[in-house]
């Protein structure tokens, strides 16, 4: 069963006539995005039908053999692997069965060093991923990993439990895996990493986790079919696109994905970066300044009703809001009946706690609409591999669509690269001296306004 | 060793003068609050002063008696906690020593379910923290592990392990405790959920968890020395939310929280709730409506380089940034020095994690800076309880003070009663029939815009 996206309460934020519009526009965009594709530009939309035997070999041959798997990635490397495990296996560590998984996305020094001291390098898996070959996050914790793994499971023992997923040619990743003879997997070329998910990238860690990859590819290519129209009102990711630009335009700048289960809080991170990286934009495609990009939220429901909906409901009409509900959770229980004179709590009894969690989502959703709040409304009625494929194909074709109409390019990140350089300056990497200077010349600080 | 909170980079964005034109206007807001302080109206500013003895006792009398900590508590209730537990504890799951702490914030019942199957009923202590004494969602759960442990542990089991914290007088939770023969713990009149950290709240549980309690309530002491100042450019408090009021007035909606290190991320969090249920409000203290509120973001250095700093350093300039770094972190280790040939990793060798990671979160600063980005740099010489306390306190007076620019009442929450009304409605409660007829009335999606 596949996910139903609910535009409706995106009027009468959005007028219907204005939506209607963007028709003739989203026509040229389509033909734009049809031979860019046909040109290889938009690789991400090909991944559907690509052949996944080679990983899912990797991953039976290595079944049942590790207790741990731990991914060295930050970014695009690992956020939609997060998603997947958190979806289709399970958001809590108390409930996580063998492959234990571990996402190494921040180089915290505790964190790394934590995490060494607490797994047995014989049990461990340990799969790099980086498409450059040379993020210096990434490639400092494979430095790390690589000593530790040959320390602790031998030479043989490291070649045999690092995977290693990054660009088919180039980068020193490549170069590395050649000369340590490690099992390599290639990023297919022009999928940036915030599109990667579907590649290796995501695939390869969540078929040795066990989950269904085809059914993920199956998802995906279900939701290509149901994306090909070029008919505003027949495509749900031109008329998301549409309608998230028409908020721009009204000065909705913050984009919330309010997920109400906690299998779904982490697909909401992972459309964070999707968002911010693709729209985020100093120029447009002509070369001038635009300074562009709504602001990404993620949100868990019930939780953050006592955290955040305050503001949602009585704040500034400046967001636009896409809920992820179930249709049905896998375990439930049953509220026990007790303290019948207690009317504060008697009310509680008989039902189920799904029933409660169900109702103040539905009533969330009410008291937004209520108050005039544009919301968009996403239901899994199961949440399998095929929903959560559609889902990541429905938000990136939407992602590339609202950059078209932003006028900017959403497959590039030009702005990481000065903080890249300038901590290249700092550990006198070669050819960037210049660059230590530069930012010594900085003034991160004023001693006036400084306290303590 | 306290905090260091640097202003320094809010300027150019603000100039000087404008924010000195606020001094008067401070001073004026001193002595309002003072007065208000005096009358009783700001309670949490007196808690540094609190007798800890009695959930010290309690602390030392249950230490090393169970295996694991339950807390039954959302938003306020538990926001503080998981910020003092990674902060003060570890942020890091396999890091954990006993008691390993489960804070059940959300009732996605899949969660509950599997926590119940994972844990012993008796090698586990519980603390339900709700002031009202009948928030749905946390008596829900209460009614449940009730169940449970009185199932797993016998009836006295149960009464040995089930802790209450709530109002000293009011609610269904006392009325309960009194019934059961609970031990029970007050939280302060008119001390609100977000303002709660230091009271019972946070710290019952932390004092059973091992932190420091009277390190904490010393560092809130301190910074509430630090900020008795009523000149504007001696006042952290005051000087912070005069910087963010007039990134509000400016168009600087959003505030960033970006934390350099695992353990000050739940801050970020907790900060979250703080600024937006208090700040996010549609009317003024005369009642006119107007709806404002920034929106407050948390994100994670070094990880969120690589999803948000696209959109931080090239978008539009609409955020005011918190920067929380550390001084040295507690562990650390060596880059080992690997392939001279490639450069693009032979530059790492020879350096520790902590130092790739330092320069990673200065070079980013810089680049914010460089931008023009109005970036407030807070820095942690240590992360122990002193510290934390301080940095506590030092945001919820600089909460109220923004409050108090804002013209609005940061300490009440008007807008999440109708959610709550609406699905008391759908729940059947007595006295809420019209809320379900209103409820179903509420127009929720529209056929014409759905897909699925």
């Amino acid at each position: 069963m596949g996910i139903t996206i609910d535009f409706g309460c995106m009027i009468p934020a959005f007028s219907l006539q204005a939506v209607n519009s963007y028709a003739g526009k989203l026509r040229a965009l389509h033909a734009r995005l049809g031979e860019r594709r046909a040109a290889g530009g938009l690789p991400f939309c090909d991944l559907p039908a690509q052949d996944t035997g080679g990983l899912k070999d990797c991953a039976r041959r290595l079944a049942g053999r590790f207790a741990n798997l731990v991914v060295l990635g930050i970014g695009g490397s690992a956020l939609g692997l997060i998603a997947l495990n958190s979806a289709l296996r399970t958001p809590h560590r108390w409930a996580e069965k063998p492959p234990r998984l571990y996402v190494l996305d921040n180089i915290d020094p505790e964190r790394v060093r934590t995490l060494l001291d607490a797994l047995d390098p014989r049990q461990t898996l340990v799969n790099v991923i980086t498409k450059s070959g040379d993020t210096a996050e990434t490639m400092a914790s494979f430095l790390i990993f690589r000593e530790w793994l040959a320390a602790g499971a031998g030479e043989a023992g490291y070649r045999e439990r690092m995977l290693v997923t990054t660009d088919r040619a180039k980068g020193a990743l490549r170069r590395i895996a050649e000369e340590d003879r490690l099992a390599t997997f290639a990023v297919p070329d022009g999928v940036g990493g915030r599109f990667s998910v579907l590649t290796p990238v995501g695939l390869l860690p969540a078929a040795l986790l066990g989950i269904d990859v085809d059914g993920l590819l199956a998802g995906a290519a279900a939701m290509a079919a149901r994306t090909s129209s070029p008919e505003l009102l027949a495509n749900p990711a031109y008329l998301g696109a549409v309608l998230h630009h028409l908020g721009w335009l009204g000065g909705r700048r913050i984009s919330v994905m309010l997920a109400y289960a906690d299998r779904l809080y982490d697909l909401a991170d992972w459309y964070r970066q999707l968002w911010a990286e693709s729209l985020g934009k100093r120029l447009d495609l002509d070369g001038a300044e635009v300074r562009v990009g709504p602001t990404p939220v993620r949100s868990l429901g019930v939780t953050d009703q006592h955290s955040q909906l305050q503001l949602y409901k009585e704040g500034p009409d400046d967001k636009i809001y896409t809920v992820l509900r179930v249709g049905a959770f896998p375990a439930d229980l049953p509220i026990p009946r007790a303290f019948p004179e207690l009317e504060a709590v008697a009310y509680l009894g008989g039902h189920t706690l799904q029933e409660l969690f169900q109702a103040e989502a539905r009533a969330t959703e009410a008291a937004l609409v209520k108050e005039g709040r544009p919301l968009t409304s996403v239901s899994f009625p199961v949440v399998d591999a095929g929903a959560v494929g559609e889902f990541f194909f429905w938000l990136e074709l939407q992602t590339v669509a609202a950059g078209e109409l932003l006028g900017i390019n959403p497959l590039d990140q030009p702005g990481v690269e000065e903080g890249k350089q300038l901590a290249y300056g700092l550990l006198g990497r070669p050819g960037y001296q210049a660059r230590r200077a530069e930012l010594e010349a900085i003034r991160t600080g004023d001693g006036r306004l400084s306290f303590g």
